[in-house]
């Protein structure tokens, strides 16, 4: 069986090294010089719309799957057209548009923060009048890891906003005093069968993910799951699926989907019976797909911007270090680290351990 | 840094996956066509005594290690002037001759079954007098899985044996009735730090590991780790051994010892804190080694001769298949099934399920 991934990133570069064992050859497809994937799975590396590329990339391929969301919707529907594409291509490209993703909570009765669509500034201001500040304006496509993405508290910055935000497709939406994030991990078969992780709480720093914690037996479990089946049952999904949420009055308020896996469940791979990428795998090449229970305490933190020292983290008990093999940048995500523990006083020892490790300190 | 990596078999690939994540490169050199690990590391196809591929191979490595014994001694010591080779080149030496590994264990004090150096068959006769029927006969070198062996009951099946066996060197040994096979693997660093796996029961079937179940708190655990430890220190170590033991009147009997990560220690990847692959790369990286516990209890089953029922195997809960990209053929061993369960009710019944689709009995 041949695996077709679309894009070559650490989330290509992981489920390789899932699909390996289960002796699924795969062959991503990546306009990058040297992605991570390609150190462990075929790569043809070639702009999106190489229709040579595209067909080189096609052949043979038993199943493709995308591991982000900004891949070209039209080459996911060639591709579907002539082999199984999961999650199907209309799913990646409402994933694509925060607008349309609002509104398909909105349809399922899954609660979201009030929104409206704005095209420019005096649709913007209406929204500010309707909605009221803080604001959050958002473009509709392309955004990631806080980009694409304007806060505005009050008139004062709604004036100003002319600068930074030129006008075009966005949402505005009232930016939410929360108490906590939780994300929710769905894995859903060909044949339908689905399992859902433990809800993870995260925290972003800066618009990036910098820690992510599976919660087992959060009150709110049961309400993620709820949420999840509406959207895999709407969309006929298959693969993992994972929608984040804001914590309200602890009600469940959705944010975003990402139809694929995900970086909240990175911990997967050492904190899982089954890891997020082995049944994405499992789920879009029709295996059966694996448990998802909790192995036990486990947490993990995202190696962002500088190379870390990697001795350093080793020494810690029961960390797990997962590099992708990029080069440093500012506020790129270089990897990450699971930290596992028998009980949740070891664990935030460890982790405080490997967060002074990420951070240089002297320990 | 980069690894070079002597063979490229199923134990060079699972190093492989275990290295990539500590984003440490991998090459292998192998003769063989296709080889398992070429699927997730580069590597160099050519015969070993080829001077331009060995020049190709060494460029730019930062250490050396073999993944199994038949590696040409002469190869790495022209490696080890030149680069770091752990384990040292003269501890595969010994580890390819079953004669010097016996007598290694005779002057460190750790019991093995009584032997006799032997040549032709003259000798052969001689030992038979002094150790006593049965006898099992091995040539000293390129013996495994039970090939290059010959058991010998009685004075007939003795005058037989000059039929299969055509002189040469080879060891001749007391045939010993022993009630377990158990199995130490432990890990030394550069730094002389060193830790122990929970010891190993083996099942042999033909010659053939078949399963292999971590026995944590055996009370046979502290006599192999000192057996080990005398081992590691003799031989001034660095990587994973692996020693095999006889276990008679609750003694240990030292069987063979492997200067390599080891069939019988698979069940680490998911039923070890770090498995023993990630451990030997640490190792011979000067890394520091990971924690060796048990998370829990855990069995192996090697796929042995015919490509699995995949779906049924997935099918069992908490089983992680492993299998090594190699065609089907009689008695070779084309991957292997982890279970791990929450206790040793559960594990029996979930090796049982895998026992029989590995067999394709129905269910």
């Amino acid at each position: 069986m041949r695996l077709g991934i679309l894009g070559a990133g650490q989330l290509g570069r992981m489920l390789a090294l899932a699909a390996r064992p289960l002796d699924i050859d795969v062959r991503c497809l990546d306009p990058a010089d040297d992605p991570p994937a390609a150190a462990v799975a075929s790569c043809i590396r070639a702009p999106w719309d190489d229709a040579a590329a595209r067909e080189r990339f096609r052949a043979g391929l038993s199943v493709v799957t995308y591991e982000f969301e900004n891949v070209p919707l039209a080459l996911t529907e060639h591709l579907a057209a002539r082999v199984p594409v999961h999650p199907a291509p209309a799913i990646l490209g409402l994933g694509q548009d925060r607008l349309n993703e609002k509104r398909l909570f909105e349809r399922l009765g899954i609660e979201t923060a009030p929104f409206a669509a704005v095209q420019g500034h005096a649709d913007l201001s209406a929204a500010a009048e309707t909605l009221g500040y803080p604001l959050r304006l958002k473009t509709r496509r392309l955004g990631y890891d806080g980009k694409g993405q304007w806060v505005i508290r009050n008139a004062d910055e709604m004036r100003k906003i002319s600068r930074s935000w030129r006008g075009g497709s966005a949402i505005a939406e009232r930016d939410l005093t929360f108490s906590r994030e939780l994300s929710i991990l769905a894995v859903r078969g060909t044949d339908r069968e689905t399992r859902f992780y433990p809800v993870i709480e995260n925290v972003h720093v800066g618009g990036i993910l910098a820690s992510s914690t599976p919660r087992v037996g959060d009150p709110l479990q049961g309400a993620a799951e709820a949420a999840a089946t509406r959207v895999l049952d709407a969309l006929g999904y298959v693969g993992v699926l994972a929608i984040e949420f804001f914590v309200l009055d602890n009600r469940l308020v959705a944010n975003e989907l990402a139809p694929r896996v995900h970086n909240s469940g990175h911990a997967t791979i050492e904190g899982a019976v089954t890891s997020q990428f082995e049944n994405h795998v499992r789920a879009v090449c029709g295996l059966p797909l694996g448990n998802t229970d909790s192995r036990g305490p486990c947490a993990m933190l995202n190696i962002i911007g500088a190379a870390p020292d990697t001795a350093a983290i080793l020494a810690v008990d029961d960390a797990h270090l997962h590099l992708y093999g990029k080069s440093a940048r500012p506020g790129r995500k270089l990897g990450h680290v699971t930290v596992c523990a028998g009980d949740e006083t070891a664990l935030a020892a460890r982790v405080e351990r490997v967060r002074r490790a990420l951070a240089r300190e002297e320990v």
